[in-house]
């Protein structure tokens, strides 16, 4: 038993025991043997005694009842040293981090505090004084950074899910490295209140787990502002089925950068056929302003931001600090405030540019890392192999996206590769739906653990989050006159669609014809019209417009799913001509041309 | 006749040409004798050929056909010099600012570029090598600035409406200091394209007139995005009449500086009469974060924003730089990238702090300026003076608000005093409307123009732009199950309604009692509601939640308003228990609940 949604069914049953949960995840420690994963690991008998005292509360109906995790070393758990992966910089928290303490009020038990590239610098997993955990799917690989030592925990099997950062992938490349999944927040719906920053305007509290479904679960219990300056109020949407035929964005043949690795282009093709095969749309974007941000994050001021965190530590006693990450920071501490204003004019233009970029599609599909490296290959080069590592993830914080890495294939060299679906900040949910997707399509096991995915299905929900699909039966159709006031209010055209037959369209008096659609059960007819999806916000300018005796309410279509859409007040409309018979307004429109013509 | 709007009438009907229009602006030009007013001014015979050009063209149904408008000389003219008031950093733009042409494509004749306070930077109009524009409306005054040449052309009623720019309260202090409007814009609002940056991520255009619906008449043409990196498309709504109670955030007695001057103090208290006359709350605020924030402005990083622009000069020709300015830019050279982030973590952080005060109220209310210094004065303690202006306008841009000042009274000594009303950006048109509403209750001429205010009444629009009221009868009425829903969508509760005698209650099927509102003309009875007031997007998200039969349409209130609330679909409910004799939901459910207690 591996997957939370297992455990939790389990715990919730009474079909296994939290004491037996707690003891199986000490048992994989030990049959694991990697020093290097936890940099604190917490008493069995300590989180026993934790897990007694919760299974006594008898309260199973906790989102995380009873779930071990793992918590990177960079975010505040009370009582346990806070290090960063810098001894010299630990300090002990009185207080958990915000996240931390989201968990434990749902029920989890937090196991240990894991390894990390230090102070979060890093996509490699090597840069620490702690060891480098090992990849437990191949070994000779690094194990990805810089949240290591959460991924590999999740990986091994050792515990479901757990708290990793990102800031330039840190929450995304070990996802791809262990074959599992990251999914990384929008920045601030996860409030970073008990996180040591990397660069504070950039960091976000991240989730691996063995599924969409388990990570998702998790970010639901983390979600929600707080009072860190950060933190913002961000919808999420609940994993739902995605549209039919999405719109990918996907990277132009020759923009697709792998560094010779023919496997990883392999990988990136056969995530693409996937793709198609499900029905998706795939457009190529243009890459460069994408690969221009991600080369602000390190060769711009953004490096100050590290230098505030590790710099008076590095002046004071620079051998205190990881050589690299030294290497990397000190810049950080010449910049001038002029060349970071220059690098935000630039950073505002390059995301003013990618605006319809991201407008016209559902989401990014790119490759999560390049190509992967062997942590010999790493130790030698230190530098230039870990920032080739994120050329696909260093812009999308800069860029305010929000991500989820699922696993794609694994070579017959044993080496897993893995894309990362990216969305503007706020579509958490949409774009964790869609990743569920494509992860539910493919036959990969779960991590290390050799355990295969079971994704059931979803119910089909109400509504997304941040849209609303609108049936429209007049003067808004495609073509007709209020079409472009649809548009401008953001509306984009979903399908045509027939109405179950219990409906009946009248004809409503004025100078412009306009059709009133009531319901009348038996005795209705079928009448055709378009769902256009609205943001919520044009939902609200497009009821603003409507007069009498016209409203939105629900409208049932010949599928039997129910979407918001035009309805006229029956008992308004009682003397009005019926229409009913032309099965719709267009064809009575032309009708009436045609009699004019 | 010197309003926009008068002008405007007088060239539609033909009771003035044009060519009168542009000969009186010049002959007024030349009655003031003022050289320091414009640093260019056209020659008379260049506009009135482009006058009568455009009368040639004949459509008459441009926005601003044929009114004069000056513009300031950091703002580009296709043709014109650009100085910025600096005679070193000068050229010729070959292109005009977006605003610019969106101007004269709305029939604008460009009269001149106007004196500035060099580089934009200064409250005060007396650091310009062009020298000091009079303040026309008391003459030892300082004209304000940095806007002065712009403001002093609209008071002394040689152009109806003029550009200024607004960084740091240059388009607010000149406009109280003249006794005339001020008009600043949410940032983005109007493009920056072909402006001369202050701080460039602070900066904005404002809009000069001697009533508010003048300056909105040029908004309105000036606002809509463009491809510049801070352009966003943000809404503007029309003048309106404001709620009748608007929630006021002002200064708590302990918190009002005015330096000592009681006629300012005075001023301001009769500000705050006049609104509770109007019917006004006004609440206290805590001004502490609002004045940690303008502190930010000049003592933090931002100044190196202003080192982008003229620091390449100051370190090539230092004599070139009026010695003020570049005392206070040249700290921003040395500013490190590290303090800018510290600042904006700051800054974050204070925008946080003040999010309630701001979601609480309708505007905040405060004095333009703290008070108002003569040019003697100023000259002899040049930065002291000047920072003391900025009080209540220097955090404005940070915070991301939006604001329009109006003069309030003149005191015995002939100091005109004004107030600012300041709300979060894209509430542009809402804060103007309260501005409008106060001056019209005011009884000050125009400017120093002599002429009186005419305001007339304006229309009860359908709509406000970025909320929507929405009546509730069911579950969503205060106190009641769903009504936390409400708050969530960011409703704000405006009043208890009834129906117009036109309607009927059902008591729709299920295990939660819900009712359903039908309109049946006569027959119908008068039924008691709630109108909530709910952001756009709130409406698209409540309607998502709305299950069929219900839905959200037109409802007539007893005054014959209407306004948008919760309908059923009648066919459906046809059979439902009639319980309208309740007169609504409340009294429904209190009956049931009496019957089983």
């Amino acid at each position: 038993m591996h997957t939370l949604s297992d455990l939790l069914e389990a715990h919730r049953s009474g079909a296994r025991t939290l004491q037996d949960t707690v003891a199986e995840v000490y048992r994989r420690i030990a049959a694991r043997d990697d020093p290097a994963i936890f940099i604190t690991l917490r008493p069995e008998a300590e989180v026993q005694a934790e897990a007694a005292a919760l299974a006594a509360r008898g309260d199973t109906s906790l989102a995380l009842y009873g779930i071990p995790v793992a918590v990177k070393d960079n975010i505040d758990v009370a009582g346990l040293p806070t290090t960063a992966a810098c001894p010299a910089f630990a300090y002990v928290p009185e207080k958990d981090a915000t996240a931390v303490a989201r968990l434990k009020a749902a029920g989890a038990l937090i196991i240990g505090k894991t390894n990390l590239d230090q102070f979060a610098t890093g996509l490699v997993g090597v840069r620490s004084p702690y060891g480098i955990p090992r990849n437990p799917f191949k070994a000779d690989l690094v194990p990805g950074g810089s949240s290591s030592g959460s991924a590999v925990a999740v990986s091994a099997g050792i515990v479901p899910v757990a708290l990793g950062t990102d800031t330039a992938g840190s929450g995304r490349v070990p996802a791809m490295l262990n074959n599992i999944v990251g999914v990384k927040p929008s920045l601030g719906l996860v409030p970073n209140t008990g996180l040591v920053p990397a660069c504070r305007s950039l960091d976000c509290i991240s989730v691996f787990a063995l599924t969409v479904d388990d990570a998702m679960a998790v970010l639901e219990v983390l979600a929600g502002d707080d009072d860190d300056a950060y933190s913002r109020p961000l919808p999420l949407a609940p994993l739902a089925p995605p549209p039919p035929a999405p719109v990918l964005g996907i990277l132009a043949p020759g923009e697709r950068e792998f560094f010779g690795d023919a496997d990883a282009a392999a990988a990136y093709e056969a995530a693409l056929a996937r793709w198609r095969a499900l029905g998706a749309k795939l457009v190529e974007i243009d890459f460069a302003p994408f690969a221009e941000t991600a080369r602000l994050l390190y060769e711009g001021p953004w490096v100050a931001e590290r230098w505030i965190v590790a710099g008076a530590l590095i002046e004071k006693d620079p051998q205190a600090v990881h050589p690299v990450t030294r290497a990397i920071t000190e810049p950080g501490g010449t910049a001038s405030a002029a060349d970071a204003f220059r690098a935000m004019y630039r950073l505002k233009a390059l995301r003013r540019k990618v605006e319809p970029t991201l407008a016209a599609i559902d989401a990014l599909v790119l490759p999560t890392a390049p190509t992967a490296y062997t942590v010999d290959a790493v130790l030698g080069e230190p530098i230039l192999l870990n920032s080739r590592n994120g050329t696909y993830t260093n812009f999308v914080n800069l860029m305010d996206l929000c991500g989820t890495a699922v696993p794609t294939t694994v070579a017959a060299s044993g080496v897993p590769y893995g894309i990362t679906l990216l969305a503007p900040a706020g579509r958490d949910g949409e774009v964790a739906s869609l990743a569920r997707t494509f992860m539910a399509a493919g036959s990969l096991p779960l991590g290390a653990t050799g355990a295969p995915l079971i994704a059931p299905p979803l119910a089909t929900p109400a509504t997304r989050a941040d849209r609303l699909e609108v049936c429209v039966f007049g003067a808004h159709l495609s073509g007709m006159a209020l079409n472009a006031d649809l548009k401008a209010m953001g509306g984009r055209f979903v399908a045509e669609v027939e109405t179950a037959p219990a409906y009946r369209m009248k004809l409503l008096p004025g100078a412009q014809p306009r059709p009133g659609v009531v319901r009348v059960g038996a005795g209705g007819g079928t009448l055709k019209g378009e769902v256009w999806s609205l943001p919520m916000e044009g939902v609200g300018r497009l009821l603003a417009t409507i007069p009498a005796p016209l409203g939105l309410g629900q409208v049932e279509l010949e599928s039997g799913r129910r979407v918001a859409g035009f309805l006229a007040e029956s008992g308004e409309v009682a003397d009005a001509p019926d229409i009913t018979p032309f099965g719709g307004f267009r064809a009575f429109a032309e009708s009436r041309q045609a009699a004019a013509g």
